[in-house]
């Protein structure tokens, strides 16, 4: 939570005084941001998350500026002295340094005013006394008229929210294939444990437990490919905007030459969008970006569904499956472990589903030339990435990485599942079977006993037909 | 589906000509509606749904417009014989007569003024030809000038929508009703099956089936309860409001004289809104009617998932209860029989859901003294109900009242069960009861036979422990 | 709304008795479908919309059963007579005959099987009459053991939809791409209208309103790009897995041959997914596809609810454009015209985002080897598409073509505008500007008109800087 | 963001050992809780939100912990020594004191064990100080034993949440009562000006802008009393139903002394729900509460967006009202303002929607006899409860109470609307009227200078007519 200093606080302990359009206001002596900083934080008391909880925003931010600064620098806009110092500030964000200086709260009105002011305060006064001035003293560096030159916060804002999206979207990757690893490992280590398939909850045919977690292993396969595209989705900037995109009292040359040194800082194929009308208002990237997350939250969320059915017992339950215990499950039952690392999950998937239609609502509220509510859009990704990467650690490192099979469990519910008899199918015929299946449902005896019993097979065809790599594959009926 | 027929097809058969402000336009001679009608039969080819799929909102537009032309008629402003014949012409449509004439598409802009234009050309049609008219001489009688007399289409479609739900809402409650009752009924039956309670799918302490088929039927009694309550919303009508609450060029006595003789002809005590204005655009009653349809529809769903677990198996699910089969499982495989009906609720439930999330995002998007998304409202909150009815009804019939108990299989599963040394607890102490735990899980034997192994207890004392009565409830450990 | 006959009813007319495994049941003597068909009508009357309300999707299950047929027929397993006439009988569907035997409710449980089934069944009696035996008379042909050979309900249902996707796909596209286009005429149009940006609804700087209708094109642009991608993801296709993916009792070679046959008859690049276990019970790229569509959705909303701003008025709003009128709008206001089909678009909008929310449930809620909930997945993803195609026509049509500039209006807000003021920035000082836009603001007055007053520019200057051209781009200062 | 030490940092610093089910770990040796809250501690790391920013739930905690003490100290299991301790420690806690020991992340798996064991744990450490115990010595006084004896998480965690949602539920219904008192405030302070309502974003017909505003103070009046209703809802708990709500193992007298003394000490008629077992696993009561939260978000996102509307401009907008600048809106824009403060309220009314989202897919997954996402259920609503009530304060502070209006502007509007004429209706008839209105849009002229010049009616009735009195209620037409 933010504690936020009212200014009758601020104005008995040691302070500076700023002013903006709207009038003087103190700022603590000792902070590196200022005055319009200072209003957002009364103003905006919301969700007590200030940007500083999201520190590869505030490096997208440090980027963009310092892009901007080399652009206008290029141009001659910008003298040496000046650049030099704004660089130095910027490199001092992007090293993780001063972080705690971003206090706004990430819901804010203005359409991102707020942060963009609170990235020019504070590197404008990390410049200065790099310059060896004091902080407020703008007259030798600005926070509107040098950090922000040729830039408005309806392009810089956007801008910053993409590079931190990218700069997020790696770890995310990361984590996913790791829990992806880890799930192939264990399709291999499964692969010879027979087990019944179930469809609709109802004993369908045999499998192998590797191939259930196999699946698991393919699917979350298939979103590291599909994340990785979503990347492309965010290299499209509209820097050099400025205002409504029109460009206004930018230079010609500026807009270019800024993406350019932004592609080089951020160490991605940045790009200018092609319309940057379109691309001020636009948060259809954004939308496409938070559909995806949905989608692998809600495969984390059935394969977590999944790991708790599996693990379901120990004597009631399916308990084909055991997942390590992570704390005691209670206090009145003794002996009881929960599947508290997938429960976890679950929650987690629900809030990246709620965050995603936060998103939604806020991207369908823009109007006219700007989106207002993309401070929402940008914190409800940023924090639905991050619940996700953290989901995966947990359930990779407290959870996938630490199940067992209970083997015999697994074989003894084939043995005596009516479903095995779809695989005599073939070879007794489909009326005896559905004689065999009715006949062992209501004796409660198994299919093979009865099978056997009627000599409907050779002893050494059953055994051929049962083996585990016959059942769980096709194959041809003359065998 | 509704069939479009477009203008040319219209000039090609049978037809008359009508016109408003935008020209002449072509109607099929023997239809009832209008030119207005047609133009928006032509305008909006969207949901393939017509107002006709609604009977109770086409009802609920007849009593509006007949109260109205009592009010009008009571103030003098409609003559003895127009009244006479609007009267007829409502009561045709509230007797579920010439409801095919509501062709208009139930999503549509303009705010409702197409359905209202289709209610007032109806009705202006049907009094004419009660009058000895042909359709169409609305010099007669004008679907304007005398039906929609005092009206606008902001407060006439509001109200009808509101008496629409107050006839749809008692429908739901007996649906509702029944199937509570038929959950009581399996409570009764099943009041003396002992089973295992199950919390995060693990095993935990033993209770009855009763128990658990009663916790479906007072949760479902409780939503009988506060659906009722949430009718008393649907009782205040801005009818007499106009144009926008002000009331603009309506009689001052018409708005009191119209809601009393609206709330005669549907039984109902509707009741006047304090505030018109707030009464015209607010959708606060829709959407925390909509929340109370998606409560029910998640407590369905959970209820129908219990349905599915607890009837998995035959061999390698819970199976401890047989849901009665509707329809073959599988082809390939013999014998299979899926829970299809609870499958379809939690279908309708997803949908319920969905229905929800688009009333709230047409809630919100209302603008200053109308929400022109009301016609999506009224037809999604629409739908949820029948489609909640419908289910109910299905669940009720084709599922709960054929559920049956695999007793045998509910008490071995308690009696294998490690969760029932929970009740041995205060008797053999913590210490032991875990220790006999372990050995359980370890062992694959049973928790009993371990107790009566090491004699930790006189036969006849853990006989009466093991009583479902003395395990299923709170009881003194001096027993 | 599906009539749905009751047994008694079908029993009373002419007749043919069927018979599955819970017993014998009437079906009406001239119906294609059969007792599966028949139970499922009868348990299933949920949303009252039948499979014949989307072709698509029967298209692509006749597609489906020809392909499984070619590849049985290529084993040897189904002989030639009977290959011919499921051929001939697939291709009636293919050809949109017969649509109206599909009956069943799209909302079913089974995960398909009673869609599945229909199929089957009509299949199967099509092709009976054309061997010319009479419907019914099954041991000529029969729907499980011949026309759903080699396949489950778990391969084929899921492959079907695909198919069906493919074919909506592009008609979807091809709506979308007329809209862009429609949007970029009117960008060419209104190349030269000036008129004021506005950002957070305040006035900001110049632009053109073709700039404006630009960014719409722009956008939906983009769309028509990304919709083509996401096609890509409906072309891996689960055929061959049969129950659950393993391809129990099918020939090993079948799997390859019926994705082949089927590629070559939809005429799309149909491949096999490699983990045909994951391809049964994954639901991701219903997922994508569907927050696709959220997405098309979004923007078109956006969009609608700028033309309803911009053409607010006509005294009292915006009034930049006008919207060629469709109905009238109000009785009791003479001359009123309304925005009734961006309205339309916004309530499409929605129940698009419902849609998607309940999609995404459907899909978080599989278990195990199968998503039983994926007959409400296809029912909202084909109804969102049909939905957007039709408002994307509609809003074409009816609105976007015949959308005109009040030119006049455009430039007299601009020329009142204060900010009008940011383009002199650069030539008359920070100070200055800031000066004349409080003046402006107080006094009632333009800046123009202060400006001249004070003589802070050359007139030349300010007609060169007020310049259309000038404004709306970025430019040197030197200028 | 909590900041988690590893054990291995723990084991680095001073410390105490303690152990559990699985065996010893670690705990720093300042902090007052226990091995299972660092267990928790290590396990989750999502949110990075810990119960203590919730200070009402940690309250509801402590009230329950101290009722459960108080229910076993009259039956006689709890010594008065450990009676008196274990309140000393509760009541510390309801002084909002030691908060910072509740640093489980909120959410977590297990349904809430872990935020029991946090208060057990933390209770037990102050008990035993109390007694002159040192931390950890849980001979003397135990987590388990004393602090939840005759407890389980399943029926202590959802009763705390009721508590704490009660606590919580005052200050939010404070805030809306002082927010509608705003509104009420502007009413009567607007009650003259007289403005062009708008339906549809079209002119319509004059109102006051007290009206509008009133609307406004009416609506949300409505939540006061809907949420004061909602309250109820809270009130029964399942206190004693301990592990699946059959009482297993609590004295029968346990249940009615706990909840009795919960209502003494909450200070609110708190009861003992009917059906344990159907309370232990029901979400109905947080969904439906959760539902009245996005209502009443969604009414305050109309009305800002409504805000937004009327104070557009300076120029181009509607610009009926100013609100207060709360700070600068743009550097590159002189003097531009813009209405932050309701773009951040839509903004946590979008979120507060997403919440609602979230409990409704947690409130669906539960499963038998528990549901295990509670956690992540009380997190999002009292998130939602906090937000609103923060975003509420805000709009009151820093918005309405210091919204001005533009007389002139609203009446010029007015005058200049050709929704004038309907006023006069009446009076030159509906030809006439249609006429003028015609003549007014194609010429740009006023309706009454139309009106006059073709002296349609006397100046005195004229003046009559329009006065605002008038204009904006029902009145007779003979005047």
């Amino acid at each position: 939570m933010i504690p936020v200093p009212r200014q009758e606080d601020v104005l008995n302990g040691p302070h500076r005084m700023e002013k903006d359009l709207l009038g003087p206001l103190a700022v603590p002596a000792d902070v590196y941001y200022g005055v319009q900083t200072q209003r957002a934080l009364e103003n905006f008391k919301l969700s007590g998350v200030p940007l500083a909880h999201f520190p590869k925003l505030i490096i997208g931010l440090a980027m963009v500026k310092k892009a901007a600064a080399a652009a206008n620098h290029d141009i001659g806009q910008l003298d040496d002295k000046k650049f030099e110092a704004i660089c130095y500030a910027c490199d001092r964000l992007i090293n993780r340094e001063y972080h705690d200086q971003f206090v706004v709260d990430m819901i804010q009105g203005g359409a991102g005013t707020s942060t963009n002011m609170n990235a020019n305060e504070v590197i404008a006064n990390l410049a200065l006394e790099y310059l060896g001035h004091k902080k407020g003293e703008y007259k030798h560096l600005h926070p509107n008229n040098d950090v922000n030159m040729s830039q408005s916060t309806n392009d810089v804002y956007p801008t910053a929210i993409r590079v931190g999206l990218q700069l997020s979207h790696s770890e995310l990757v990361d984590s996913l294939a790791m829990l992806q690893a880890a799930f192939a490992g264990k399709r291999d280590e499964f692969k010879n444990i027979i087990k019944m398939g179930r469809t609709q909850l109802q004993d369908a045919v045999p499998m192998t437990l590797g191939q259930e977690f196999g699946a698991y292993a393919t699917t979350l396969g298939e979103d590291i490919e599909r994340i990785g595209g979503m990347y492309e989705l965010l290299l499209e900037v509209n820097l050099g905007g400025t205002a409504i995109g029109t460009g206004i009292n930018s230079d010609p040359r500026y807009a270019v030459l800024a993406v350019d040194h932004l592609a080089r800082i951020a160490g991605y194929p940045i790009r200018l969008a092609a319309d940057l009308i379109e691309a001020t208002s636009d948060m259809g990237a954004f939308v496409l970006f938070s559909g995806m997350t949905k989608r692998l939250a809600i495969k984390l969320s059935k394969i977590c569904n999944d790991l708790r059915l599996l693990s379901s017992g120990p004597r009631t339950g399916l308990f084909e499956i055991n997942l390590p215990p992570q704390q005691p499950g209670s206090s009145i039952m003794p002996g009881k472990v929960n599947p508290v690392i997938p429960e976890a999950v679950n929650q987690v998937a629900y809030q990246v589903v709620g965050n995603d239609m936060a998103i939604t609502m806020a991207a369908e509220n823009g109007q006219l030339q700007l989106n207002v509510m993309e401070p929402l859009i940008a914190y409800k990704i940023l924090e639905s990435m991050r619940l996700l990467q953290r989901a995966m650690d947990m359930l990779r490192e407290r959870c996938v990485i630490g199940i067992t099979a209970n083997e015999d469990r697994c074989r003894e519910l084939v043995d005596n599942s009516i479903g095995l008899i779809t695989a005599l199918n073939p070879y007794i015929g489909y009326e005896n079977a559905t004689r065999i299946a009715a006949l062992a449902l209501s004796s409660g005896r198994g299919v093979l006993e009865l099978v056997r019993e009627e000599g409907l097979l050779e002893e050494s065809l059953l055994t051929e037909i049962l083996k585990p790599e016959n059942m769980v594959n096709p194959r041809q009926r003359s065998i």
